[in-house]
């Protein structure tokens, strides 16, 4: 009998995992290690430009999902206006790799240290950050005093109840940077309620778009006019691309997994991205254990939805992760991949995957590409 | 009012955070990074030795915790047999640093990248390797064959339902691998189900006990005398110091975290690793947001249960997590900490996100020692 779980987890899977086109392994490939199909990434990267070129408006990708600046320099070569950054670490990264326009959108706080590398970086990078406080904007205007302007962008919530001060207040926090000799460039939202379930990309994107038009008014009526009007995640932007929205971050569509599936913002074959695992384990009926755990996928998903499936074993799902442990639970009516079988694994949630592993292997509709590093893996702070 | 979600979490972590010591931040620090308390960590080291060596059991500590060979030396140093890693690389990266007595406790599966790098290490260590299939077996008995007879130790389930054959099983495997040119050297077990709760030790000691006691005779009626048998995580090794059982492989008592503490596995003043975030945002009413998200915690807990705490802002959890951001959920009656404020978060687990740094920033009962690589960290492969 299989184990329980497995039901209720293909019931949270929404999509026929049939329609996963898993890339051909390697067979000196030493597991658990990142596939990555670059001819898939490059459609991604293609399709979103295009979309937002035909809306008219700009595509600043975020590199929080790849941290590759073999991959970022595609985005751009492709007509991104610039990219999108989450850390000072990455800003730094691609700064140095010669990213010259660069938004890094969270709210910094600038202690002495962060002070001195974010002068750093505008050295060789037009450089704007978010701000979401008053007290964060006075920091901002000490590390930054004396020089040229730092150009500040004013993050507003627009339901995801994260970062962001009201809509309607943003006027007042670019008044209070504008008085403390910063340069306030408009204002960006994070629609985050837009992965919830596949109705609620629909929602937060006119969540986005009513959040930037109140706070551009805002303002406006403090006499900023707003160059930037910065929203979209990958599950909201095919619909937000339009006034007053001027500027697009997706992240996730570059690679796309099962999470963007499930809320209908890719199809199955735009998944780019997938782990290589060896089964290592068919001693408990029902799964086999394969050498893929939290340490390479994150636990992004639970017990009851998964944590990823194995596209080549139709109805399988990755019921439970230890570290260096995955519990692939496998129906009934399916053979159960043997020991030392190589799998394909399609994870929830590609960006902590990213994250926790040096370098891809990576390949070009099935011709091998090589090995590319994740170039700011880790770089958090 | 404070968000959903806080009343839950609170109610779900069962002890007085108060009792948690947090350490002195550093003036000059850059957030997120990992804060160790040396002494702490010495401590809990000459605790759980003393455990062992009164008991008259080996200890050999997983370094799967740390990762870390200034870590894994002092363990050495205090009495240990040897180490346990959970991968190759682990393996590689303390072998390279003159660890000569290692149990990579994990069903390996012998590819040819892989029968090579193993060959390499037992050039300058003694090595055993775990083993639950009579596939495994063949392929470690050929990546040997030829050099002195590879030791494995018998991997048996005792209820966590991941690897190992039944107890009753581990003869005619050990048969085995003895008739393919092995050397059955005894049995393993892994007691996962004794994270559960509190009272999920005391039963899961039991049932490792009965495990590597039939594992035993089953190899004994094989001719095989067993030299090891190998059990005890954290949560049970303070039951589990007895015959059968020869040598504890816990990891986590060297850290220590909120889910030893749930448990009852450590004291509150036990937990010697923490992370320090800074608090970004107070945009949203009833909390504040921190640098800390996935990629500095992994997504160890739950919405309900929370993701960690912050011991000196009492009642607080992190209720959400994201990325770069995580939900600090403050109680209505304790003042919200400020933007700019960095704050001590004691994490659910600590070895995923030992995982995710590439340096640990140490002191020793205030004394500023350094920072010290995660030489391990990655090293999935």
């Amino acid at each position: 009998m299989a184990p329980d779980g497995i039901t209720t987890a293909r019931a949270a899977l929404p999509f026929a995992p049939s329609g996963i086109v898993t890339p051909t392994v390697p067979p000196d490939i030493v597991t658990p290690a990142i596939l990555l199909d670059f001819a898939i990434v490059d459609a991604n990267i293609r399709r979103m430009q295009a979309h937002a070129t035909a809306a008219g408006v700009d595509l600043r990708p975020h590199v929080k999902t790849h941290k590759s600046v073999k991959v970022g320099r595609q985005q751009v070569a492709a007509g991104s206006t610039g990219i999108t950054a989450g850390t000072l670490g990455e800003v730094e990264v691609f700064a140095e790799a010669g990213f010259d326009d660069i938004f890094f959108a969270y709210p910094v706080f600038a202690t002495r240290a962060r002070a001195e590398r974010l002068r750093a970086v505008r050295e060789v990078a037009r450089l704007r950050v978010g701000l979401d406080s008053p007290v964060a904007a006075d920091a901002l205007a000490a590390a930054f005093s004396g020089g040229a302007p730092l150009e500040v962008v004013i993050e507003v919530d627009c339901g995801a109840g994260r970062c962001g001060v009201p809509p309607a207040e943003a006027g007042a926090l670019a008044a209070h940077a504008r008085s403390r000799g910063l340069l306030p460039a408009g204002a960006y939202t994070y629609p985050g309620h837009g992965d919830r379930d596949a109705a609620a990309p629909a929602e937060a994107s006119e969540d986005e778009l009513a959040a930037l038009a109140t706070a551009a008014n805002a303002m406006r009526a403090e006499g900023i006019e707003p160059v930037i009007l910065s929203g979209g995640s990958t599950p909201t932007s095919s619909r937000s691309a339009r006034a007053p929205l001027t500027e697009l971050r997706p992240g996730e569509y570059v690679y796309n997994d099962l999470g963007k599936l499930r809320v209908g913002a890719c199809e199955p074959a735009d998944l780019a991205f997938f782990v290589a695992a060896t089964v290592v384990s068919d001693a408990v009926a029902g799964q086999v254990i394969v050498d893929v755990g939290t340490k390479a996928l994150g636990r992004e998903g639970s017990d009851q939805r998964g944590y990823g499936t194995a596209p080549d074993v139709p109805g399988a799902v990755l019921t439970k992760l230890n570290e260096y442990h995955g519990y692939l639970a496998v129906p009934e009516d399916v053979a159960r991949p043997r020991v030392g079988d190589i799998l394909v694994i399609a994870p929830n949630h590609v960006c902590p995957v990213v994250n926790l592993f040096d370098e891809m292997v990576v390949h070009e509709a099935g011709r091998p590409v090589g090995r590319w590093p994740v170039d700011a893996r880790g770089h958090l702070s």
